[in-house]
């Protein structure tokens, strides 16, 4: 007796559960069905890129972009938009880079170059030196004594062989933030790295150094891809009398910057936080359109899709635009500082900031059984384009709450095309395309309803 | 005994498979680092739309297109590269199109125009009618009453919600290939269709279509979405009075043509044919880059790692361009032809025909047997972004050699740029992302690796 009214439970869990999912299924179908056919995200991208342009932190369009991105949650409908103030470095890059090889035949050799961000100018002169090309630290090692009074030269490419561009970023990263400060050690006047670019190009490609305290500023600049290959072909050849190059750029005052941060309350669970965003500001060089505009209009279309579609989220979903994730993380870090002191809970986050391409998966973090929970609603994602749910997945921005016992998710588009533009003037709202974006901001959308439904 | 002697035999097979599998993968990574390092395709597609330009069937440059890519694979070191004769149809455009609305204010709009392949001209003066939209075959059928001597408009968008691009374009491909046979049947003079892409552009993206003997053949263009959409409007608002339009396109007598051939011959099993190919052909408007441009380097590809890497395939490998697959798949089912008289055998045939971006998946079709021993090589493919093996695959060109019970597989690619560029004048190299094509040529190679080593 028992038994028979066990397994008619049991039966009846089972239906409702599938009942659950069902209607999960057509929710985010409907949530796909609006975003691919009447998503504003495109549109919005369009309008960061075009009329604010590039939004480096403490710049005045970075400014600007807190104020319209504010203005477009508002209009989407979000129940409270607020700005969480924040001090954020102000590197200015001041009169375009001028950088040049002046060659044994008497000519010269003109270097498409960017200086590095957060890096030192040249004195007002520039830097005239002989240049000492390395692969690698090790290399560098084998020549220590060689460096005093010269330039080094970072000629370390992105591993073409990683499939996913990450990877070889990861790798080739250390050359640019910490290449400057290992130079100086030996005594060296400047810096020369190779852009992190996965194909040859003629951008240089900037992003943040970092000093080490220890050692004097070097002035440091990239240079396109293949006027690397250039210099190191002259330099075998013995072409290369000098190297010269002059860079105005300067670290002035911290100045006062915001996150921005649009809510829409949960019914059910008001205090329990969902987190979801992409990063405001961008490098100077471009629109910022891949890195990150897409990032944060994917996640505002969160809410002008759930307001759209009547969805009322029992959790609290807080779209972020965190300010200054390209060179000091300012704005992610004051996020959890405040998350530390409110009473509320901050179950999840999720962050999308590795460009608006076809998404094919989410990397998630957290505790086991957190994970499992989120990695059991993989299928549901399938038509979706998601491929897998896997370990070990988040976002800078995001980072420092993992302290709190945040939940976190990282959305991973394809990365073939991603660096090729990042961080160079290429990066633009062409390059972006309109499905892709939008899918990605569906699939977001997707797991925000799911996690908003059912809690972690 | 016996049973300890099949228990050390299974042990001693199991690990003869485990070592094969080992092996496998480890030629499956020196193929991916070779294309993705040194890869030749896409500099040979630039090539292909920079030097030769748009390769319509019959025209000088398809001509050209089928000498250059012979020279390719000859200097790649295939053993024997050879033609393949085929007649083709050699439709022309003539004349760029024009075509306008005259509106009720005296005023005119240019509209964006351009003829459907295959179809026949105007008169001279061109075809000055009221239209008739209509959003479906069944709307035409509501309406047929009033089409006489008037252009139908077919207004039928590419479905966005689609997340596969390519169901989407079945969906509406109707239109193109039917509309203008179907506006005919009640006594229409013109035809023009919205263009069948994924966005709103300002490009009208081109295309087959085919007439039924059975009514006239009227002429027909398509028009860009953009203007689809504004002459929608200016029709609900009564804003158009006529609207004109005049081509001069039409359709010469056959010409000679040909698929082009390059073969590695097998050192074990030479009578077992794998095929692999691409379309040279292409639109006339662009320089069909991913269509097919992408699919024909890629397919070429093969031929320069498997040399490049010493790679000596068992079974014979065949890399075909084939010819006119856009309009009249001559090629195609010639090649069909040829292999029907051909004592050897075709295995496996792989086409490349979706774009050369990021690859997904593989499609494939043949028997239980044959499908199951592709599915069962999937995991291998797992780190180079290949999610699956799916049922159902193998393309337009390769799809005459079914009688033949050859198995078959299509790339599928990420479709969600495709239709924005495919039959446009965007369809350039610059819409190529030499990552994404390499990594589909990778896949490519490898496959037909695992295929000339273990057969089907």
């Amino acid at each position: 007796m028992r038994k028979v009214y066990l397994a008619a439970l049991s039966g009846l869990m089972l239906s409702f559960a599938t009942m659950a999912q069902q209607n999960d299924s057509l929710v985010m179908k409907r949530i796909s069905d609006d975003i691919m056919t009447r998503g504003m995200a495109y549109e919005n991208l369009r309008f960061l890129c075009k009329n604010i342009g590039s939004r480096l932190s403490g710049s005045p369009q970075g400014a600007r972009a807190v104020l319209e991105t504010a203005r477009m949650m508002r209009e989407m409908g979000a129940d409270t938009v607020f700005l969480q103030e924040c001090m954020v470095p102000h590197w200015v890059r001041g009169e375009k880079e001028t950088a040049k090889l002046i060659l044994t035949n008497g000519r010269e050799y003109a270097l498409k170059a960017a200086a590095l961000g957060n890096s030192v100018g040249t004195p007002a002169a520039g830097i005239t030196a002989n240049v000492i090309e390395v692969r690698s630290f090790d290399e560098l090692e084998m020549v220590k004594q060689n460096v005093k009074g010269n330039i080094v030269f970072y000629n370390y490419p992105m591993n073409p062989t990683y499939i996913k561009t990450f990877k070889a970023y990861g790798d080739a990263g250390t050359y640019r933030g910490n290449g400057p400060s290992m130079a100086a050690k030996y005594g060296a006047v400047g810096v020369i790295i190779r852009s992190l670019a996965s194909n040859p190009d003629d951008h240089p490609h900037t992003g943040a150094t970092r000093y080490n305290d220890s050692f004097p500023k070097l002035p440091a600049i990239a240079i396109s891809t293949n006027d690397a290959d250039y210099l190191s072909n002259a330099l075998r050849k013995k072409m290369v009398s000098r190297v010269y190059f002059k860079t105005s750029c300067k670290m002035l005052d911290d100045v006062i910057s915001h996150n921005v941060v649009g809510e829409i309350r949960g019914t059910a669970f008001p205090e329990e936080m969902i987190t979801v965003g992409g990063h405001i500001d961008s490098w100077d060089l471009a629109e910022g359109a891949h890195d990150d505009g897409a990032g944060c209009v994917q996640s505002m279309e969160v809410i002008r899709a759930f307001k759209t579609l009547g969805i009322r989220p029992r959790r609290t979903i807080r779209v972020v635009m965190f300010q200054n994730e390209e060179n000091g993380l300012r704005g992610g870090t004051r996020y959890a500082e405040l998350a530390k002191e409110d009473k509320r809970k901050y179950i999840f986050a999720l962050e999308s900031d590795a460009g608006g391409f076809t998404p094919r998966a989410f990397g998630v973090s957290g505790t086991e059984a957190q994970k499992e929970k989120l990695k059991n609603w993989a299928p549901l994602f399938y038509p979706y384009g998601i491929a897998e749910i896997t370990d070990g997945g988040g976002g800078a921005d995001i980072g420092p709450l993992k302290p709190l016992g945040t939940a976190m998710a990282g959305l991973s588009p394809d990365s073939q095309r991603y660096f090729d533009v990042h961080h160079a003037e290429t990066d633009v709202f062409e390059a972006v395309s309109r499905r892709e974006l939008h899918l990605g901001a569906t699939v977001m959308a997707q797991l925000l309803y799911l996690v908003s439904e059912y809690g972690l």
